[in-house]
């Protein structure tokens, strides 16, 4: 078993990640409250029964099965799970607790940030991209029909509790897509750690214990530190974007259909390593060790259906951390180092799109 | 001119009190955005277009205007300004300004507090009991159709802009059914200011500006210094909420309508003063002098509606202050000294409520 604590003061949590972690006695007292609502998707409910009931003691009116799926994460399903606990008649000593991937981290994080004033939620991610990200640090969000994420806070959890074993179920493709995530924190802060990925890409992608173990262990590492230095991203948190500019507008532009988003920050890298070619950070060279690295980790690094620039950039410009008239971007400053630049380029940003386009 | 600062560290900000404020220069720094919505109700659209456009300098589309009435602090009027944010393509810099009473200043609040997860928002109370009250501390809600503020944050405005002019067209029943929270901190915490209210009933009631403006600022005083020493009511502030347990529970018996928010507050201060007489802190004639210090400022004493008292603690039970089996209730130590008790006893509850009920 390993552990982990975000230390953030009075909102400071641990983090734990083991195989079969949920069967642990060591995370019963972060569950150990009478009025507790369990909220998951129809998916993990079929696959893991018997273990969600468990967590609240048999009581089914305590748990809350929502359909599966992004288009989900809504303002519908957001006001469902504050309803139900109006329904129990929970107070402000209630818990919320997230099983599920980074849709329902999202969303309960968020119901329970808003249920009177703020309750207490634990996130049990169940998706390697929740386990390696969304899970950890607090940011919640909704879509709105106009732009994903749009509406949330930032509410920490009390715990965030990683069993490994929920990865042996998970589709294969969306196991793929959340090294998006994990490789990402090698491409901004940790050569060392990018290159511990390509040694260990085979037992990463046949989930090796151990391994994965690791993987996870040495992202949480990474996304808490980061999550410490700047809890509310008015600084070097927004560097965890790489690649989310414009992987966001191409989920937009796929309608959050059809392409996952571990998929779409793989993209949106590749663009943004042409990006950070095009203004002189990157050589060509450590452009294609970027592409190499993805398709080392078998992410995709174009998009599988023609958008034109245009329309991407559009989507860009309504993106919340776009201010006026630029967009901002993270970039390679070098490989295992980010920058944070405002672009006014089009003709730059048209270029780098058109390199994650088919042709 | 009569300012205050509300001290909470990075979220510190100003209160400033005076007649024609929003005429003042000083005004302007706080409202200096290009990015910023105007949410207003109609009722005082009608009374202050002139005014109230120049806040946006003109730009009608950063006007949004809402119907007027507690039952519209709701789901919807909350999307119909975060729509309307992003419809503008508005990003984290925007400023959301609060041109209203209690329901505008909590749901504005609260839209600012999660759109792109927190942006700005500034306070300009018109009635009474915004003014005293609401607009200062940071509390935001909506209510939910199974309880009033159910969903809601904590979210600091960067100022609030009190204009003691916007007093003149409020009506005069909402004029004195704020005068509740005003006389409330008297009864709290500072038996000198109920002396002073008193004294000066008169000229309170007749609306003399100078008064009027020394009343709010000492209200709005007592309060900033109560936020500062509890932001997130863990403790003291829960105080200020002297006969609001019962209040809430007559408003929502009166499905919100008929019965203002002072109103009920005044009426559930009655039920408090009872309670505190039956728990053996008050004698009968301390408890009088509470009634005839409500009757001074011309409040209710009395529901004009007959409720069963089982019908009020079952609505009260749902209270997101009530714990499990208890209700929590603010009471009188004495008269200047609130104390929190949780009470067990449904025949003292009941025999508390009978007195504000008619005959």
């Amino acid at each position: 078993m390993k552990k982990l604590i975000v230390d953030l003061g009075e909102r400071s949590y641990p983090i734990y990640i083991d195989e079969n972690l949920l069967k642990d006695e060591i995370v019963k007292p972060y569950l150990n409250k009478t009025q507790k609502l369990i909220v998951t998707n129809e998916t993990l409910y079929k696959l893991y029964k018997p273990l969600i009931l468990s967590l609240v003691d048999q009581k089914r009116e305590q748990l809350l099965v929502l359909r599966d799926g992004e288009e989900y994460k809504n303002q519908e399903s957001l006001f469902e799970i504050l309803t139900r606990l109006l329904e129990l008649q929970f107070n402000r000593q209630a818990l919320l607790i997230a099983f599920g991937g980074g849709v329902i981290g999202d969303l309960v994080g968020f119901a329970a940030s808003i249920y009177q004033r703020g309750i207490d939620f634990v996130q049990i991610p169940t998706s390697l991209l929740a386990q390696v990200d969304s899970s950890v640090g607090g940011k919640t969000a909704i879509n709105h029909p106009l732009g994903k994420n749009m509406i949330g806070s930032f509410h920490q959890p009390q715990a965030v509790l990683i069993d490994t074993a929920l990865l042996r179920t998970l589709p294969e493709r969306e196991y793929r897509s959340g090294l998006a995530e994990v490789v990402k924190y090698g491409f901004i802060q940790d050569k060392e750690f990018l290159a511990w990925l390509l040694t260990n890409a085979h037992d990463i992608l046949s989930l090796k214990m151990d391994v994965i173990q690791e993987m996870i262990y040495r992202s949480c590492d990474a996304k808490r530190i980061i999550v410490h230095l700047d809890e509310r991203e008015s600084g070097i948190r927004a560097t965890l974007n790489l690649g989310h500019t414009f992987g966001h507008a191409l989920e937009r532009a796929y309608q959050y259909r059809d392409l996952l988003h571990g998929e779409a920050v793989a993209i949106g890298i590749v663009m943004a390593a042409e990006l950070s070619l095009l203004r002189g950070y990157l050589n060509k060279q450590e452009r294609d060790e970027v592409i190499a690295a993805l398709r080392a980790l078998q992410l995709p690094t174009l998009s599988d259906r023609l958008f034109s620039a245009a329309e991407l950039i559009e989507i860009m410009r309504l993106d919340k951390k776009n201010r006026d008239h630029t967009i901002r971007f993270v970039l390679f400053e070098r490989i295992g180092q980010a920058i944070i630049e405002e672009v006014t380029s089009l003709d730059q940003i048209e270029q780098a799109i058109k390199v994650g386009m088919p042709v």
